[in-house]
């Protein structure tokens, strides 16, 4: 080994170790701190940050990076001295007085946007938005881009993701989605999820939380699962993996989803080759990627009718008197219940990707100067008419109700979106190796998650998305997979 | 501020935040992480034990300490400067090949203890004990001291202590509690403790325990309590300090007073003056004064007469129904049995100092070439029966049950005795300002907390522990005053 790709494994041997500290002490801070301790545990935050970002920037693993790049045979790291390449771009062309300024000013606008949702009282965010939106102009100009500044953001999440790979793709997916919706609007079916809201004690439902888990494949000897308010998966390191769940008493399905939603991300990290551990490639190929796992999971599987065959009698053994009396086929309606509305995270998975697209819409206008935020709040409600016929009372059920514009992120929106894309256009290439609907209908879940592991969690950030996308499916990414599933389940399920 | 007083303020702040970083890690090992994750956390502990060793050694942090140690009026520097000196010299004065040859035996040797406890084979663990009793030697000569070796051992963990001062305290402790242990064992007063073995679910123990700490004025906000095997307490920082506790369902004493011992020590780190937090002071005097506040709470409020008159009936609330029948006199009796037993950590509070005098003694003899590894075992039996009439049937319940010194620790032992001393002399000066009786008969302990956090647990390290005693007691350390409480409690009890 050159002494180069040695210095290169010792410095991502560093920043491992620093960002599995850190690991450690989100998970903490949003599970177990006590509530006074968490201001002095935020200055550690910033010291080990600190740290990484010194080595990340630092000229001398810059040499280190492009010599390794040139010179090793080693697939694994030319990957590696390429991610950290990516990153010491994205960080040093940015005068360190601009980053500055724009580290503080998110977070001085997080905390306004607590306020300004609180109140429904967008003219607070407004001058921070504004900021905040001329700094991800200028970045876009330092990093550079092709066609649209957009693009530059973009690449940020989904390396390799543009504009003009997405606007069609989006385009064709809003008008799909908009034409499905309005069918299932217009049908008779009647669906009552008033039947679901019965108490379900905490302890309980983790009982049939922590069974699914397992039939998942999640292992629990590397992972653990605890109570949170905003639940989350985190992989502290490739054999401490913890997914964290919110129970709610009266409304099950917010801890069940959420558990399988987290679970599906834990299986990516806890699935990674072995040797990537000691490298910066332990983490999704991409945010998009790395939701597909999530949704897939949750919805793919936990919210299809094979997965309620095979555990619908295990789910009442576990619940409470009250659910006793419920018919499959109404329960299985009920939780999967499509509805215009107006909170994001609280969408079904048929609606979710038009409250994406108009997220991308309007991000793409402001980025490019065709939207002012002042005119924002009123865009936003006339997009929500224009996608989901519904119009938001206030801007806290509107424009307000998402951190992210907030926190500076453009560009990270589409993920989500791309997530269920990427998860359906999965879901068929498996199809081609497995009889997934029976697998699932047998309840024993091992051949999905092998398969799984096989062609996407292994690799870690071996790869591109888009390419690893194309490479499992042989084919271009395309939205027609899911709309192809979407059509297909809710035409049935609403008859129409 | 001088240019070196603000470097100092900043590197301590620096050490802090490594050290918060470590403290949630070891309370994470120790509570949280699952089985998998732990080996490769250990890379984690390493790199940032790493970092604070060189920050404590640097030729530019030294220079700073002597500019500051010289020139500040601040006494809170003056004092962080002082004992960030003592450290420097500690690490700096060994060479690093010896320091890093100990570490790895320490570590070596500790898993061969266990390794030789399981099979009861001290043969097994005796080369490494050689080495780790030449090495302790070895720096024992380079750290220096005036009269006997085992001074610069014992000045690691309780600074200002000597074995000239020690001496004779232990000769009269030794002598008092082997006459008290004699009378109560032809005492004609039975004990019975079978009757505190009935089931008691954690839940049920855990509420009582909590109840307790809050009562003691342990902040939840500013901490928690979780379970594991071996319960500690932790500071993670001034504002998160964790008692951790272990639930045996058949032996609720374990947990309970475990649970208080731990609380003590923890209303210690909760209570330093705010000054300190960003110092290298906010930490207790010493081992000694530590320990001194958890037994002060387990014992002398814990297993006291008055503490059970209060808490006696809340107790038989939480506690199943067969410890309804359970007549006071007897409980109390119970809690306080006193019996020659192989085992420190089960040790009751008359016979727990000979099982520390006789470490003491035998330490002192090896460190100082009067005693051979090869016959450290037949002594320890030896001095067992001499102290405490029984001989242990092998080496596992005898001279292999504790890990101190297979992890190279000479000098640790002491600072428990040294705790109970402490704590009997700090409660005689309470008794001056405060009916201690009847404030713990009425069960609101808040004038005890405040005595206690105004005397000692506010100082954090400001004072050496001989000198914080001496000051609040108005005395030299004595050891009468624990002496005196043990007769009169054991000569009550067993009417001897």
């Amino acid at each position: 080994m050159s002494n180069d790709e040695t210095v290169l494994k010792q410095k991502m041997k560093e920043i491992n170790g620093y960002e599995e500290a850190l690991g450690l002490i989100q998970w903490d801070l949003r599970t177990k701190i006590p509530t006074e301790g968490a201001a002095y545990r935020s200055d550690v935050v910033g010291l080990l940050s600190e740290k990484i970002y010194s080595l990340k920037t630092s000229d001398e693993l810059k040499e280190v990076i492009d010599n390794v790049q040139i010179s090793t045979e080693d697939p694994i790291l030319k990957q590696s001295a390429k991610e950290l390449d990516r990153e010491y771009l994205k960080y040093t062309k940015i005068p360190s007085e601009d980053y500055k300024a724009f580290v503080t000013l998110q977070s001085q606008s997080e905390s306004i946007w607590q306020q300004a949702k609180e109140t429904s009282d967008f003219s607070l965010l407004k001058p921070y938005l504004e900021d905040l939106i001329a700094y991800n102009r200028k970045f876009a100009r330092i990093w550079g881009y092709d066609n649209h500044p957009y693009d530059a953001l973009l690449n940020q999440y989904e390396p390799g993701l543009t504009t003009e790979i997405l606007d069609p793709i989006f385009d064709r997916l809003k008008q799909a989605l908009k034409d499905l919706l309005k069918r299932t609007q217009k049908s008779e079916v009647e669906v009552d999820t008033e039947m679901l809201l019965h108490h379900f004690p905490k302890e309980d439902q983790r009982a049939f939380g922590e069974l699914v888990l397992e039939k998942m494949g999640y292992n629990f000897n590397a992972g653990r699962l605890d109570e949170t308010i905003h639940p989350f998966a985190i992989g502290i390191n490739p054999k401490d993996v913890r997914v964290t769940t919110r129970f709610v008493e009266n409304d099950f399905r917010v801890g069940l989803f959420g558990t399988i939603h987290e679970g599906g991300h834990a299986l990516y990290e806890q699935n990674f080759d072995e040797d990537l551990y000691e490298t910066v490639l332990k983490s999704g190929a991409s945010m998009g990627v790395h939701e597909s796992q999530s949704l897939f999971w949750e919805n793919m599987i936990g919210r299809s009718h094979a997965f309620w065959e095979s555990h619908f009698d295990q789910f009442r053994k576990v619940a409470p008197a009250a659910f006793q009396t419920i018919e499959f086929d109404a329960f299985y309606k009920a939780i999967n219940e499509v509805k215009s509305s107006y909170i994001r995270i609280e969408a079904d998975e048929l609606t979710y990707c038009l409250h994406i697209i108009l997220r991308y819409e309007l991000e793409k206008d402001l980025i490019n100067h065709d939207l002012e935020v002042k005119d924002l709040p009123e865009a936003w409600n006339e997009k929500m008419h224009t996608l989901l016929g519904i119009t938001p009372s206030n801007d806290a059920e509107g424009v307000l109700q998402d951190i992210h514009w907030a926190a500076g992120e453009f560009g990270y929106f589409p993920t989500y979106a791309l997530g269920y894309m990427y998860a359906a256009q999965l879901h068929v290439a498996m199809q081609r190796d497995l009889d997934v609907e029976s697998i699932v209908r047998m309840g024993d879940f091992e051949p999905i998650k092998a398969w799984l592991t096989e062609h996407v969690h292994r690799h870690g950030k071996m790869k591109e998305p888009l390419k690893l996308i194309e490479e499992i499916s042989n084919e271009t990414f395309n939205p027609d997979y899911l709309i192809n599933y979407l059509t297909s389940k809710y035409t049935h399920l609403y008859d129409c």
